[in-house]
């Protein structure tokens, strides 16, 4: 990698979006999405799906589809330089070896968009897949699903999850990142996977069984239906996702076990913590535990100023060492920057909000 | 009370609306937003707030504004038929003492609008109110507070939890009904006080304290600041209670501190055994927690049928005995009815919605 200045960015985006294919594994509601968002960006998109029931409309959209994952990986005259595997986390196995049959090593890299990530590359390394492969996790979706949902416009502006190891290659992460920061318009940071899964298993998958759990609750209240009547806002926000498909969100939670295991056992500690104080009527510890959580608080106002406001973001190169690139990503992300693309190969453009920034979520 | 056949509603609705006076202390979020809907509905509203910066508002709109509670109480040549107390629980037990002072027992009746009704009872009948006094609770509000934040329109729409128990006289019972479903043609359900604080401990108090632990448990996560930037709408919805005055939260689970602390141990035996089942990968018991909750899912998927498809409610008439009047509409209200009008004083009007009723929610 070369710190060469290669300025003039418009010129080389452009270059890499024209020269570059793209495979799709996965034509559902995120696999579809980005497979439309990508050709309507001006880059080359094959996909394949297990079911030929989308290809009518995603080749109206400009899509190349194909009849199989080894036609996918091996099209003639078009290997692609990324493949992007969008299909449901149980299909990985079979998926990744099949791959490994026909993959061609050198040229493609191998990246997915599931919403954990350890397990994904245990597969991958296991399939002997492990050199091609980045990990990604974009943070959008919705409670639909199918290519009849999918929406190039589920992408705009949505922060990607780049996951990375120590032998993770500088040239194929590139690759990855560029198409989020490219070919998406989107951001993304660079994390590892345990920082992942266990961020993921905080903010989404240890959610979904306490929302599942509230349910549960009202259904065994001999005044369900009475509860249920009188219900209003916040039991409508907190039971949301519990409402989406429980095996959907079973496979979530399985996948990512340990985390979800750890929280729901913290969790659980929190509420009995304050159910003995309400016994003991002891203050005290009622008033710190509803005074904890005031950072979160006061980051969340800080992003609402910071938007409304329209604060202007301030942003930065950050030229990467090969030696500590993923060191130096990782703490970026730890400041809450965000990589908004690259000045050139080697000089990556991060972005920080400084109203967001300050706020006590970030700790020193 | 006479079960002579009083058809001819719109007569006797208008009667009462011309004739009735209505008392409203304290004009925050509710109270005001209260007090401008009756005024533009035609009753006559006197109110008193301990501060008088909303006064010159509420005078354009129509509203009587005093300077002290006793006048209220005893507006010369225009006693309340109805006070309904407004303010704040903490200061209910000082309203409560003086208004006991001068409010007229034979003609005025008495409410209020508070999320926990047996403290409230408990605080009425410690000031020897106890025979005027009929609970209330509107299923409405948002995060916002004061008058400013007053918005007639909150009331659109709303149900009613109206809490009576065995001493309740059925004409002050009907005053309060009234004035709910025609003063704010809302409608209302009857409950006793336990079902109600236990509901509302279930759909509201017991899931602030969740949202609170959800953000704490983010604030002592050391990727904390990753975590909330990868959080997205799950995250966002569960935890948005969180983000309310926690002194406002913190009061509410400590007035309904009972059913709250038993809620809060089911939850966290609800989540530790989500927790030792992941450990032990118990794949029957996860099965068995995410289905657990299927009767809710079908209850919201029948809510939704009713309204997409503007399904026609079946509206009956319900004479009401004189000995038995709580007990019939407690039914009522346990077979998911409710309460939208008054053929006469001694007939209410149910409506239950067949899709609704159906779902599996309503226990047999």
């Amino acid at each position: 990698m070369a710190h060469t200045a290669e300025r003039g960015r418009e010129t080389d985006t452009m270059a890499d979006k024209t020269g570059m294919t793209i495979g799709i594994v996965g034509l559902g509601l995120i696999g579809g999405s980005l497979a439309r968002h990508l050709a309507a960006n001006g880059y080359r998109v094959i996909a394949w799906n297990h079911r030929p029931h989308p290809y009518e409309q995603a080749r109206r959209d400009g899509i190349v589809c194909v009849d199989s994952l080894e036609e996918l990986a091996g099209h003639p005259g078009a290997r692609p330089d990324l493949i992007v595997l969008c299909n449901p986390l149980k299909a990985m196995p079979q998926m990744l070896s099949r791959l490994a049959l026909v993959i061609d090593r050198t040229t493609t890299t191998l990246t997915d968009v599931g919403s954990v990530k350890a397990l994904v590359r245990q597969q991958v390394v296991a399939a002997g897949l492990g050199n091609c492969y980045v990990g990604a996790h974009p943070m959008t979706g919705t409670e639909r699903s199918g290519f009849e949902a999918a929406d190039p416009s589920l992408f705009d502006h949505a922060l990607w999850a780049i996951t990375v190891d120590e032998s993770t290659d500088y040239r194929r992460f590139l690759v990855v990142a560029r198409m989020i920061t490219e070919g998406c318009a989107n951001r993304c940071i660079v994390i590892d996977d345990g920082t992942h899964d266990r961020a993921a298993a905080l903010i989404s998958h240890m959610p979904h069984v306490v929302a599942t759990a509230l349910i549960n609750e009202l259904t065994d209240n001999p005044d369900r239906n009475i509860a249920a009547a009188l219900a209003a806002g916040s039991w409508r926000d907190m039971t949301r996702v519990a409402l989406t498909d429980p095996q959907r969100t079973r496979a979530m939670v399985d996948e990512d076990a340990e985390n979800v295991e750890t929280l729901l056992r913290h969790m659980a500690d929190r509420l009995v913590a304050v159910a003995d104080a309400l016994h003991d009527e002891d203050n005290r510890q009622i008033g710190e535990f509803f005074a904890h959580g005031q950072p979160f608080r006061d980051y969340k106002a800080a992003c609402v100023r910071a938007n409304t406001q329209a604060e202007t973001p301030v942003t930065t190169d950050m030229p990467l060492n090969l030696a500590t690139w993923r060191d130096q990503l990782l703490e970026s992300a730890r400041r809450s920057e965000q990589v908004t693309g690259w000045r050139s190969d080697a000089v990556a453009v991060v972005e920080r909000r400084p109203a967001v920034v300050s706020a006590a979520l970030v700790r020193a």
